[in-house]
């Protein structure tokens, strides 16, 4: 036991499950299969570098390709991704790193406070369960939650940061069951009606995936109809929600959705809001997308109606480019998911046991997510968000300016927001509307685009098709880091590599 | 419109639920709300500095107290967490996250390979849903599955990385479902008779959660007994199963444990696999704690019998401290989850969709898991990890032996891994075990003594009651990151804390 003992190394504290071991006083040595903190710390330096040089300078580089395209086999041949018994060296590791096809994976835009807070959160590395063993992050998650409240236009409520919008939805989903059936909890969907859920034809596909995850079944979904622009028509609400009780269904929730993925539409929240009032029914919504316009004095009426809702998910990343993470707020959190684990959440605690926070998620371990969002925020201010958010509005309307004046695109829709539909129809196609294969052949237009830009690593931007609608393309424009030249140099480039289509 | 369009910053590229925009070829300007990437540059490499000094070295320095205990009133007036309109300076900002009070969360332990792994995916930022937006991260994805797979005793299978092992055991639960019920997902659960779920008293609360979640309900989580030393009895899940029989539902899912929570058993997996293909259940192991002993040839036969298992949660970082995160293996990820979004899972593309892996999930956006793990795997090689949970199981035992040299210290029981539960009795309660208030008193001496040791910042540990077990510590043995001085110096610290209760 003592040999086996006698290659300790320097002591650290650390904590698993909440709990933590004790930081003691000794220099150790070199401990086989792990470097000692000065090696480590050396190891990270050396791949800060590397991450600064290769991730953020040249993905910033706006003379360097996209994406360089390989087939799957030919990345596998090129790359060592081998695990092997035995460990590599340091430089081979950060040669690996440098490898250019390492960093070959697209870019996503960086805001440095954010990024400063992610780097700070995965070095602590610390879960967010209980106050004890996370203070600063508990308090600062509250302040953040309650900003993000506030600009919903709530006084008071509960909320918490999940992995995402499509889990941020499914909470909402078991909120609304719970409030409208606790028993739900204890004896599951056996003991009540079949329930239904109400959403676009246009709304995010977590709906459904959350539907089939918690046992009320796909077709217990209810696809409202939307209008031209892709809107929910809340008449048609009224109608689904008569059709699903007529059915013997029980409705209990409607998730409308502010900025839906594909085009960007608001749902008219305040007239949904009295549909839901009419008939009792839990009002979400998926503002995953849109949820940042609440910034902007501007556009915010693009929200009206959001302070009546029940619960939101709002996605801050997305247009704030904090990163990926997500917030849900609502009520009924804790009473909902509460498991009362006995070795997290003892009652007996010295201090006030609400801070405790671990209980509302249906997660064990939570990482810590308000830190990149609280550190950007502190950083440009509320009115820098704001900012952010206007200027992606200015120019999405520049790019759509720019299509209306070029011959070969076609607008899917006015946009309402950043998302930008549109095909482009090439020169072999144009007037040829009426003809009888022109919607076989536009549908491949786009693909055939797609896949040269690609392969030539100029830019990428996606497709699909919609409702009967033959694949086009969407743009989405971020503020602020796009700029005009590269919105001129996008349409452009479509054209040369569309013309001869 | 000019005007606006005339503050333009560098371009970049970036991505957004797939639909990146182009990158072209312009250098910009300071935009208002954004640092240009010059100075956003630089307050990240300040900030990486502040992280190295104040986080790695301070978080590793055993001088240093543990969490200097602040309460959260007072805690709320001394950091300045405000969000205000405006934005504050560079050096604000640095300083505050230079408060020694913002660097005290419990340091969580750290590997440096896991480390980097971590900065590079969060720099990138990429969301792994398809091949063509993170090529070089599918392919490792799949590496590090195949090498995990094979731990297990697998050739082939599927699985995927997910935010937690609650949520690994949520989507093991719904596979579970989907294969004896695939009309569940369409029908929901009215379409289907009760039921009914085993796991041991002492499994994890997330499998009560994930009943409650997906619509099962708790009461049809049936508890099956355990033996003295925390593992599930066989012969009992073979009673429950058929009480539950009698009681009218239908079992479908056992989830077995390898490494409980609190105590750290590992229920019989090759006894229950039997029970399981008798009756046809799926068998889940949740091993999310104790998956790592794989990796170990001495002590892997704790998990005899996994490979016989349908699914398995497994979370690496638990022992192996790459940082949260998850996986989870099983088949029919892709049918049970999929919603065949069109506008990221077009199936007109032109390389292998097959590779579009993130139809599996029921997230939209899915971090980058793997990366950290992999390039931690590649450093030290499976030997290496293998040595640390050998060393991580040698520690344990001296730690438990020198508890049974100490008076004062009485084992809940001989630990099978490497959680060590214990009392600590104080002087006064020695000899008393047959007196009446003995229990009452023990039962507060655990808090009695956190408390104390967190005022001090010396050390910090759980304690939990459990099945009329008063209040006991649990104390986990974290190799390679804890040595034989921290040991003594924990158990010396608790006799000087407890001498007077």
């Amino acid at each position: 036991m003592d040999a086996a003992l006698s290659e300790l190394m320097q002591g650290t504290g650390y904590c698993e499950d909440g709990v933590p071991v004790p930081v003691a006083l000794q220099n150790g040595q070199h401990l086989n299969g792990l470097p000692d903190h000065a090696e480590g710390q050396h190891f990270l330096k050396e791949a800060f570098q590397i991450i600064l040089e290769e991730a953020l300078c040249q993905g910033t580089d706006t003379k360097e390709k996209v994406c360089e395209w390989r087939d799957p086999e030919e990345l596998r041949a090129i790359l060592d991704l081998e695990l092997r018994d035995g460990g590599e060296s340091r430089d081979q590791l950060l040669r690996e790193m440098c490898h250019p096809l390492f960093f070959n994976q697209l870019f996503a835009g960086v805001d440095y406070h954010a990024l400063a807070g992610r780097f700070l959160t995965e070095t602590l590395n610390t879960s967010q369960y209980t106050y004890e063993v996370a203070p600063v992050f508990v308090l600062m998650e509250e302040v953040v939650l309650s900003q993000l409240r506030s600009l919903v236009g709530w006084e008071a409520g509960d909320g918490i940061f999940c992995p995402g919008g499509s889990v941020s939805n499914m909470y909402a989903m078991n909120l609304a069951r719970y409030r409208a059936f606790p028993q739900v909890k204890l004896r599951g969907l056996w003991a009540v009606p079949r329930l239904a859920v109400f959403t676009s034809q246009e709304g995010h596909y977590s709906i459904c995936k959350a539907a089939s995850f918690q046992g009320i079944g796909l077709e217990n979904v209810f696809l409202v109809n939307v209008d031209g622009r892709g809107r929910m028509i809340p008449d048609d609400l009224d109608r689904k929600i008569e059709l699903a009780r007529m059915q013997g269904a029980v409705p209990f929730l409607v998730s409308a959705t502010s900025g839906t993925t594909i085009q960007g539409s608001f749902d008219p929240l305040d007239r949904i809001a009295s549909v839901c009032e009419k008939h009792g029914l839990w009002m979400h919504v998926d503002a995953a997308w849109g949820g940042s316009v609440l910034l902007s004095k501007k556009h915010r009426h693009l929200l009206n109606g959001i302070e009546r809702a029940d619960s939101v998910t709002w996605n801050p990343h997305k247009m704030l480019l904090t990163g990926l993470q997500c917030s849900v707020f609502g009520n009924l959190l804790k009473r909902c998911h509460c498991a009362n684990a006995t070795y997290l959440f003892q009652q007996d605690k010295f201090y006030d046991v609400s801070l405790d926070t671990g209980d509302k998620s249906v997660q064990c371990g939570r990482k810590v997510d308000c830190l990149k969002l609280w550190l950007m925020w502190k950083a440009v201010g509320t009115q820098g968000l704001e900012e952010r958010v206007d200027k992606a509005f200015a120019y999405t309307r520049y790019l759509v300016e720019e299509m209306k004046k070029r011959e070969g695109f076609r607008l899917v829709n006015e946009p309402q927001f950043v998302n930008v539909c549109f095909w482009f129809i090439p020169p072999s196609l144009r007037g040829m509307e009426d003809s009888e294969d022109y919607r076989e052949k536009l549908s491949k237009v786009a693909p055939n685009i797609k896949e040269r830009m690609m392969r030539k690593g100029s830019m990428m931007v996606g497709y699909q098709p919609q409702k009967g609608r033959v694949n086009f393309f969407r743009m989405v424009v971020l503020s602020p880091q796009i700029s005009q030249e590269e919105m001129d140099f996008f349409l452009d480039e479509i054209e040369r590599l569309g013309r001869d289509l």
